[in-house]
Order: C-alpha cells, then sequence, then structure tokens
C-alpha cells in the first residue's frame, strides 16, 4: 500500500516511515521543518545528531535500496494539500504533522493561539482534501491520551454505552485535556468524527501514549537515527530523567510523581500504526484506539529510570519541583486498550531495555548534551499566561533572550474593521 | 455594573446593550461589522434597515440620554483586545463577536478554516487578556444548544453526573455538533473551561438555543432596530418561513421537519443574559446554563408560522425540500434548562405573539424581502465539500460570482518550510 506521511521528519515520522518501507509499503511524506525551528528557538537541539532530510532520503536508497518521496511543504495551505493527495493518490494517509508539545503551548497567548490554529487548519485541509482528491483513502490521525485527562471513571477506546435517568445511548467519551495543545488535539477530533459522518471518510483516531525509545530494529546506522528531545519544552518526563542522570543532575518528577499516563515503546507505536494501516476501518467507519502498553505513575519512571542508570555506574538522586502544570498528583487511571491487542498487537519491548538503549545513545552523544545543560528545566508554569516575561533572564525563553514569536504572527489575522 | 458586549453591532448584542441601558447598567462594545459583509458576500441584508453604528450610539444619546462607548477593532488582534479591557476595566464581558452561521461555515474549506480559526482565536484573546487585565471579570460566552447535538438520552447543563462500570464522576456532557460552525462553540468551550481551571477566571457558557423576534421592549424607534436575517446562510429557519409567507413562496421545513430544537424569544433571551450578569458565579467556577424557552420541532414551527400568517391575510402552503444537513429528521430531544428559572426567569413572550410582531415589520419593509428573493433557498449542502462550484450560476454563492473568499484568506498561513 502507498502510505503517505505529513510530519515525516519528525521523531515518529522517521521511523514510521522506515518501519513501512521495511515491510514493502511504498512511503511517500511532507513536513515544512517546523520542528527543528522551533527546538532552536527554545535554545536546544536532538541529542542525536539528525540528517538534513535529503541525506535521510540518500541513507535510505544507500542502506534499504528504497526511495522516499518527500514534499517539502506546509499544511496551512490548502492547494499545496490537495496538490500533494492528487499527484500521490495515498491508499493511507498517517497525519503526523502537528505541534505536540504542552509546554510550547502554555508559553504565552501568541504560541496558544499559534497551536491551536495551526493544528486545526492543517487538519481541516487535509480532511478537505481527502474529500476532494482520495475518499476512499484511510487517515490515520495521531490523537493523544491526554485528550481523556484523569476521570474518576474507566476511560474506554473513544466512545462509551451509557445509562442516564433510564435511557440509553453511545456517546463520545468526554474530553478533559490538560493544556491548550491537548485541546488542540480534542478539537481536531470533533472534525475528523464529524467529517466522517457528512462525506463517509474512514479514519481511525489513534489516542497515543508518550512513546519512549531512541531505537526500532530498522534504525541500523546513524544515518537514519530519529530525533531524541530532551529539554523541558519538547522532551517527556522520561526523555529529562534519562538526561539528568547522565549529566549528574537530579531526576526531576513533578510535584507529588503519583500523575499516571500510558506508555508506549517506539517500535511499538510504529507496530500499532501498521496495524491500523493493514487492517482499514469501512468507508464512514471513525474508529478511536487507545494506543499505549502500560501504565506508569511518574514516580515509577524515576525509579526505573534511576535502576537502569546504576547498573550503567550513574548515581541519580531523585528530587520533587512544585508541579508547573495544573493536574492532578493522585488520581484513579484505568484507561482500556483492547483493540489493538484484538488485531495482534504484542509488546515487543520493555521499559528497561528501552531505557538501556536511550542510556547507550545518550552516553554517544553527551556532548551535545552537556552544551545544553540549561534547557533541561526551564520552568514554563501553566498558571503563569506569559511565560517570557516571568522566566529569568538566563533562561532561553526569558525576557532577554530575542522574542521569536511563532512564525504564524498568532494566527490568522482578521479583516480591518470597514466601520 | 460596566459590561463589554463583544459583537454589540449584531442581533443580540444590540438589544443587549439597550436592555443593560435601560436597566441602569454600563455598556461599552466592540465590533468589526464582519457580519454586514459576510451578509452582503451571499447577496444578502438585513430585512430591517439597520443604522451605521454612530447613528445607532446617537439615537440612544437622543432617546436613551445614555452613552454607549464603542471600539471599533477586531478580537484576532491580541494587543487590541488587551488594550480595551484595560482602559474599560468591564466588570463581565458578554462574547458574541464571532461567525454565527452554519451553512457559511459549510460552504467550502476555506469558510469552514476562517470559522473555527477565527472564533478560536477570538475567545483566546479574549481569555488570556482577561487573565492579564481583569482576573476577576466574568465572561458570559455565547455558545449554542447545536453542541450537543441530538443525543438519545437528556442533555444535561453542560455537566452530568454518571455511574459507568461501577464508578461515578461528574464529567463534561458529551458534544456532538452538526457543522463545523458548531464545532467551533464546542471548542470554546473547552478552552473556556480550561482557562477557569487553570487560572480561576469566571465564566458562565450559555448553550444559546435558536432566537426569535425582532423586537423587544427596549426597541422604541426604528433608529434602534437590531437586524433580521432571513437568507438562508445568515437567517433561521423561522426567519426564512415568515418571509417566505409574506413573498407568497412555499414555507420549507427540511426532510421530515421533525428535526426538535429548543427556541427563546429575543427579550427573553436578553432576560437571560441580564441573570447571568446579575448572578455572577465565582472565581474559578465555570458553569453552562442551558439558554432556551420551549421545544418544538420544525413542522410545529412551520404550522405556527402558517397559522399566523393566515390570521394576517396570506396564504402559505408547506413543502419538504430534501434536508440540506447531516442530521436525524426523527429523534429524541429533550434538554434541561434549569439554572435560569431557579434564578427567576419567566417566559414574556409567546411564540405567536413574537411571530405577529415580525409579520408586522416584514411587511413595512416587504420591498426589502422582494429585492432579495433569490437568497431565501441558495442550495448550501453538508454532503458537499465546495458549494461554490456546485450552485448555479444564478446563485449569489454560485462559480460566476466573484469568488470573496473570507478575508483571513483561509486561517493562519504558516510558515515558509526552511528545508
Amino acid at each position: 500500500m502507498k502510505v503517505l506521511i505529513t510530519g515525516i521528519d519528525g521523531y515518529t515520522g522517521w521511523p514510521l516511515a522506515l518501519h513501512l518501507l521495511n515491510r514493502g509499503h511504498e512511503v511517500v511524506g511532507l513536513d515544512n521543518f517546523v520542528t527543528r525551528r522551533r527546538v532552536r528557538e527554545v535554545g536546544s537541539w536532538s541529542a542525536t545528531p539528525i540528517a538534513p532530510f535529503p541525506r535521510r532520503q540518500a541513507a535510505v536508497k544507500e542502506l534499504l535500496g528504497k526511495e522516499v518521496g518527500f514534499y517539502s511543504g506546509d499544511l496551512g495551505r490548502y492547494d499545496f494539500v490537495a496538490e500533494v493527495l492528487r499527484r500521490e493518490r495515498p491508499d493511507a494517509i498517517v497525519h503526523l504533522a502537528e505541534q505536540r508539545s504542552a509546554p510550547y503551548s502554555m508559553i504565552d497567548v501568541h504560541h496558544a493561539v499559534a497551536t491551536q490554529v495551526q493544528n486545526l487548519t492543517g487538519t481541516l485541509h487535509l480532511l478537505y482534501a481527502i474529500r476532494a482528491e482520495v475518499p476512499e483513502a484511510h487517515l490515520v490521525k495521531m490523537g493523544t491520551m491526554g485528550e481523556y485527562g484523569t476521570p474518576n471513571i474507566e476511560i474506554p477506546e473513544g466512545f462509551f454505552e451509557i445509562e442516564y435517568r433510564g435511557r440509553q445511548d453511545r456517546l463520545p467519551y468526554p474530553r478533559q485535556a490538560g493544556s491548550f495543545y491537548h485541546w488542540s488535539k480534542v478539537f481536531d477530533s470533533g472534525d475528523v468524527m464529524f467529517a466522517c459522518k457528512i462525506w463517509g471518510l474512514r479514519s481511525t483516531d489513534v489516542m497515543q501514549g508518550v512513546i519512549y525509545g531512541t531505537r526500532t530494529p530498522d534504525i541500523t546506522d546513524d544515518r537514519l537515527l530519529t530525533r531524541f528531545d530532551f529539554d523541558e519544552v519538547w522532551g517527556t518526563a522520561l526523555n529529562r530523567f534519562c538526561v539528568e542522570a547522565v549529566l549528574g543532575l537530579p531526576i526531576t518528577p513533578y510535584g507529588k510523581g503519583e500523575q499516571v499516563r500510558g506508555f508506549i515503546a517506539l517500535e511499538d507505536s510504529m507496530q500499532s500504526l501498521r496495524i491500523a494501516l493493514e487492517n482499514p476501518p469501512a468507508p464512514g467507519e471513525y474508529r478511536v484506539w487507545n494506543q499505549f502498553d502500560e501504565a506508569y505513575s511518574v514516580n515509577q519512571l524515576a525509579e526505573v529510570t534511576s535502576r537502569v542508570a546504576r547498573e550503567l555506574g550513574y548515581d541519580p538522586r531523585i528530587e520533587h519541583p512544585p508541579d508547573p502544570r495544573v493536574e492532578a498528583e493522585q488520581h484513579f487511571y484505568h484507561p482500556v486498550h483492547e483493540h489493538l491487542p484484538a488485531l495482534g498487537y504484542r509488546r515487543t519491548r520493555e521499559l528497561a531495555e528501552a531505557l538501556r538503549d536511550i542510556f547507550r545513545d545518550l552516553r554517544r552523544f553527551r556532548r551535545r548534551l552537556e552544551a545544553k545543560r540549561q534547557v533541561v528545566m526551564m520552568g514554563v508554569n501553566w498558571r503563569v499566561p506569559d511565560n517570557r516575561a516571568h522566566l529569568s533572564a538566563q533562561s532561553p525563553l526569558g525576557p532577554t533572550a530575542p522574542p521569536a514569536p511563532p512564525t504564524s504572527g498568532g494566527g490568522a489575522a482578521p479583516p480591518p474593521p470597514s466601520a
């Protein structure tokens, strides 16, 4: 099958391309490289050195003997999106081209607006272009388990059958997202569900758990490495913990550290996406999958990281800074994940093994971490509406750094009043 | 109290200003006059002739002896929004400045994107500006009963207590909106709820039923008239039915006509908003009110319109064109509305009485309707992704008309790729 990956240059987009190519699928991608720019905006870079895209393509040609088609461009331009679909006519589209950082969306008003406007616009353009050009194509849309928040009842996969005051219905499960970024994913889900209803499109909306790891079996050469972000804005908590251990800094779970989330290894996330692609929904069907492997508390992550770090000769201690997010630090958490196992999903990677791989890679690239020690903790606080004003001058995001507003200029500029 | 009304030039914004002024409140407004422009875009105008805003202000001065402060500008510019709040320091903000037409949002991709991007951006800018400038102010946000769709269970006010697989929680009620416009309101609700949570803002999110009427007791002079839209894009079904009767056209409930919705008279909507303003929520509280008076099916509306029209000497017949929307034509509908009656809300206007007022006004302005017969039915179809291509050349929206893209140019233009 031919798969278009939007955001092919990203952390999951690139390994997904390798995974699909190695299983005989045809892959074409598009990207605007905005994540590379935005990671620079906060003064950081990927722990793993990643090749510019043309060198990635050349490496795939040399090592796998395959071509990766590529369009450099932006989902914010409808004509571009429609043109790519018209030329390529993919069987499926995996949509990963979104701003993916919760702290980035919470920096200030302009970052919040840019996140929601750009994510929503890209998804709407893609939906309309699919309807116009390839209405049979399967859209695999990357959402997040964070759409659900932490309700006090089980979290089913997208929908639930309920009885309320003596009547029954199957309804979308309520969403309680925890950042303007997470809300942007909730909004996408609404539009995708609605497009399937009115136009008969088919989609898998993936409620993705937090992904961990530097490696998949397809990454056989450093030229094929994917990015690994460790700064407090772009990296995950687990990534930060590993880098803290390598740099001799304390490991820093926020607050009580009893926040529980769903996690999955990078290669098992690739497995899951492939299962979705190879088992498409019926026309008009909108299905939601909870795509995680195991739930861990932040404290459990800190403890496993600490244990693996000690095996490797590091000596980290654990500290609990105040939680900069507004979230429950102790809560019930029981998300269901049944669709993927029913279609053959099996875990192939344990957390501790993946951590050993991560440490092995971070050790090799230790100098890249040392050069950026100051970004491991930056202090974007959910309660503060303008973090640029509040952060210290030492922070890459602080008031003396160049302001670097998001490139959209804060979203759509509405028309001047006609008075 | 001092109230800022965003969208003060609109159908509800203007009568709300009059209503609050007459009850001793101070009113300041802002507007960018985009609705006037967009109604022209589809070849239509208000059935009632409405004065330019400076003449509205002059009439208020002459007739009521009061001032209405006014800022001409756009919620798409954050600095403007913050500046207005800094200067005025309102006790409450009633946010009505949004694209409010479902068919407009369904014209094509650019109208869908403009609707969602502009509505979302305006609300986010307002939330951040309130947090920065007047964090104690009460935000009354205009949503729609259409956020809920037509579930097979009761519709409570925003939240519900449920039991699911043996556990309980109070959760946001699931939303199943029926157009990209209605989804934009769902998205707003998410952001407002979240802002109350993280910053302690206070808000009433109004799930507004369909409003009907040309009159409130405060409209004592033609210079104080509010707009009344009757074209198929900007008018409501009831408005269309009245105009059809006056023009000797068939009354046109879509499909089976058994779609049920909540309705409220214009003056009772004003009463409800005033009750919200005079009974603000606590800091940090996000409350949702279902603001409608009575539920009617589209067939019931057609029948009441037909009956009142006959009293007045018209002789309409009822025809059922195919439903251009994707919606259930027969369904359960039982929304709850308890908060407003508990605070003293009482119906002051019956549907049939309001219809007599509407007919009285339409009769006076009959020539304005006759000049625009062609916009009463225009044919924006939910199943068609590009209605400009599909409509006839006779339609004001059709292919030979000037394209008139939304002024945002289809939303935020993302940055060019850095390759």
